[in-house]
C-alpha cells in the first residue's frame, strides 16, 4: 500500500498516530510524549471512541484512529450474520463519529466512507476489516495530497530566514511543512506555543520540528507578545478543528489570543486548512467544555489548593476579521471568500472526506 | 511588636513570607506551594540572596527576606570587632539587593533602611540583629499599611458582584484587597491565570482568595481571551515589579498580553502600587531573563524533546497607553501621571521604603 508518511518525524509516521492490527487498535498516547513512549490499545471501537475523548489522540489523530476503529468493530462481529454485520457498522460509525463534539462532522466523513467500503466489502464477498483499514489509508493519503499543496502554499508565505509562531499540534500540516521546506531548501525559525493544559506545542509540534532539525524554540503561553515584541516573528499559523463557511475557525483555546496579539503587532495570521461545507456560519461551530481538572494538575501533580476551581474550553474561536487568510490547496483565501472554496468541487476531488488539518 | 497581617491567608502571615530567627533565615518555599508546606533554612546571607535568586520567595516576598538576610548578616559577624561589622553589613546590603535585576532599587530600599538601623544600634551599643529584624517588620507594616489604601481604592472600582482576573501573585495587594473587600462586605468573583512555568496564578493568588472565601477560578494563560468574551471580567489587575515614572510598568511575564487583550475587549487594566522615583523611564527598566529549563520541564518533569529550545523573560513592559490607571496609596494616576506623584511627598511618607507592592 502506498503511503504519503515517508520520511516523517516519528509522531506523523501512520503506525504511531493509530493502526488496526488483529484485534487490536493501537494508539499512541501524545499525552505523555515525548517522556514515554507508550501504545493505548484498543479491542473494542468503544475503547476507540473513549480514547479520542480522553484526548491520547487529538489533532488530525482522531481521523485515522475512527476509521481504525472501523476495522476494529468489523473484527468484533466478523463471525455474525451478514446484516448484524452491517447494523453494527452503523452503530459503531454512528458513535465514533461523536467522540468530540467539535470536529464531529470531520469524523463523520471518514466513519461514513469506511462505513461504505465496509458494506460494499460485505455485499462483494469481500472481507470488510482489510476494506476499512484499507479505506482508511486512502483517507490519510487523501489528506497528506492534499495538505501538501496547504504545506506548500504556507512555505511560499514564510520568508527566507523568518520565524513563525504555531500553536498547539495541527499535525498534518507540520509534515507537509516540512516537507515543503526541505524539498525548497527554505529554513526557518519555529516559535512553538506551549499550549496548556496538555502541551501540546512543546510536547508534539516542538518534538516534530526539532526532529525534522529546523530551530525550535517553546515559549509559554504567556510569553507570546513579550516574543512579538523581541523575536521578530514573521507569521502565526494555525490548523482549525473547524473552519466555517463565513470565516470563523475553532481551533485550541488561545488560538484567538494570538491572533488578537499578532493583529496588535501587525503580524499575518495565516490558518491552514480546507472549510468545512457543512459548517455555514458560527453558530454552526460548538466548542467543547472539557474536565477542568486538568487545569488544575500537571502530570498527575496537584497545583491549586482545595477550593479553587478552574474552566476549561477545548477550543475558541477567531473571527474573520483577525485572520489574514486561509492557506487552502486551492490558494491563499481571504477568511470572507471561503464560501467559494466550493463553487467549483466535483465529488471527485475527494474535499468532503479529507477537508480539515 | 504591632502587625499589619492579622486575619490574612497562610501565605501572607508574615513568619510564612520569610522569617529570622536565632541565626537562621526560613522562607516559604512558594514554588510547591499548596502541594507541600517547606521552609528554605537560610544560615547565611548568601543563601538568602541564592533563595531570592532561584525563587524560593517572589513577589514582594524578598522585600522581606533582605531585611530578614540584613538580620542575618549580623548574627554571622556578631562577635567581631565594630568596624568588621559594619563593613560586613554593607557587604550584605550590597549583595542581598542585587538578588534579582528588575526590583533591585526597591530591594536597596529594604537594605539601605537595614543597614542603617544596624549601623545605628552598633554605635550606640545595642543589639544590630534585632534592630534589623525590627527595622524588616517595620518595612513590611509600612507597606501593609501604605498598599492598604491601595487595596481600599482598588476595591471601589470593582463593581459589585462583578469579576477581576489577576495575574501572577501581588502579594501585598491580594491582602490589603481582601481586607477591603470583608470590611465593606463587597463580593467579587475573582479570574486568576495561571502564570506559567511557576503557576503562581494558580498555586499563590488563587490560595488566597478561595481561602478567603472567594469564588475563585484557574484559567490557563491561553484562555484569558476566551474568559473576556464569556466569563464577564469587570477589570484586570496586577501589581507591577517597576513602575517608571514615565508610565511603562514592569511585571510577570503575560502582563503585556493580557493589557493588550483587555484594550481589546474594552476592559480596564489598572496597575497596583506606587511609582518608582528612582526609574524615570521605560529606558531604566532591566528585564531578567532566567534560565530557560523551567519553562521546558514542570516540577521536575521534562516535557520538550531534547534539542528543543525556551525562552524565559521573567517579565515584560506594559506601555502607558494600555493602562487605564495605576491604583496609588494616594489616588489612581493616569499613567502619564505618574511623575507628579512625588510632587508633594516628603521624606516622613516613607514612601521610598514602601513603593511597589
Amino acid at each position: 500500500m502506498e503511503r504519503c508518511d515517508q520520511g516523517m518525524p516519528f509522531l506523523l509516521q501512520y503506525e504511531n498516530v493509530a493502526w488496526y492490527e488483529e484485534g487490536e487498535v493501537r494508539i499512541l498516547d501524545r499525552r505523555i510524549y515525548p517522556r514515554e513512549i507508550r501504545f493505548e490499545i484498543c479491542r473494542t471501537y468503544g475503547e476507540v471512541t473513549q480514547a479520542i475523548r480522553d484526548m491520547v489522540t487529538q489533532s488530525t489523530g482522531p481521523y485515522t484512529a475512527v476509521g481504525m476503529g472501523m476495522a476494529l468493530a468489523g473484527w468484533q462481529v466478523k463471525d455474525r450474520p451478514e446484516e448484524e454485520q452491517k447494523a453494527f457498522l452503523r452503530q459503531a460509525a454512528s458513535e465514533l463519529s461523536q467522540a468530540r463534539p467539535t470536529s464531529a462532522n470531520r469524523y463523520k466523513r471518514i466513519t461514513d466512507y469506511c462505513l461504505a467500503a465496509g458494506e460494499k466489502a460485505l455485499n462483494e464477498g469481500r472481507d470488510p476489516i482489510e476494506a476499512m483499514r484499507k479505506a482508511t489509508v486512502e483517507t490519510m493519503n487523501a489528506r497528506y495530497r492534499r495538505m501538501q499543496c496547504v504545506g506548500d502554499r504556507l512555505c511560499e508565505l514564510i520568508p527566507e530566514g523568518g520565524s513563525i509562531l504555531t500553536q498547539c499540534y495541527g499535525e498534518t500540516i507540520i509534515g507537509t511543512l516540512i516537507r515543503a521546506a526541505k524539498r525548497n531548501g527554505k529554513t526557518f525559525k519555529v516559535f512553538c506555543a506551549e499550549t496548556r493544559p496538555y502541551l501540546q506545542g512543546a510536547r508534539l509540534t516542538a518534538s516534530c520540528f526539532a526532529e525534522a532539525g529546523f530551530d525550535t524554540t517553546v515559549l509559554t503561553d504567556n510569553m507570546i507578545a513579550w516574543a512579538m515584541e523581541e523575536c521578530g516573528i514573521s507569521l502565526y499559523t494555525s490548523a482549525a478543528d473547524t473552519i466555517a463557511l463565513d470565516g470563523h475557525i475553532a481551533n485550541k483555546v488561545g488560538s484567538l489570543q494570538i491572533a488578537i496579539l499578532a493583529k496588535h503587532f501587525g503580524i499575518p495570521y495565516y490558518v491552514t486548512g480546507m472549510p468545512d461545507r457543512d459548517k455555514k456560519t458560527l453558530s454552526d461551530i460548538t466548542i467543547e467544555m472539557r474536565d477542568p481538572s486538568a487545569v488544575l494538575a500537571f502530570a498527575g501533580i496537584q497545583t491549586a489548593a482545595p477550593g479553587v476551581k478552574a474552566l476549561y474550553p477545548a477550543f475558541d474561536i477567531v473571527p474573520p476579521e483577525l485572520i489574514s487568510g486561509v492557506v487552502t490547496d486551492r490558494g491563499v483565501l481571504a477568511p470572507k471568500a471561503l464560501a467559494g472554496y466550493y463553487e467549483d468541487a466535483t465529488e471527485e476531488d475527494g474535499a468532503d472526506i479529507v477537508c480539515g488539518a
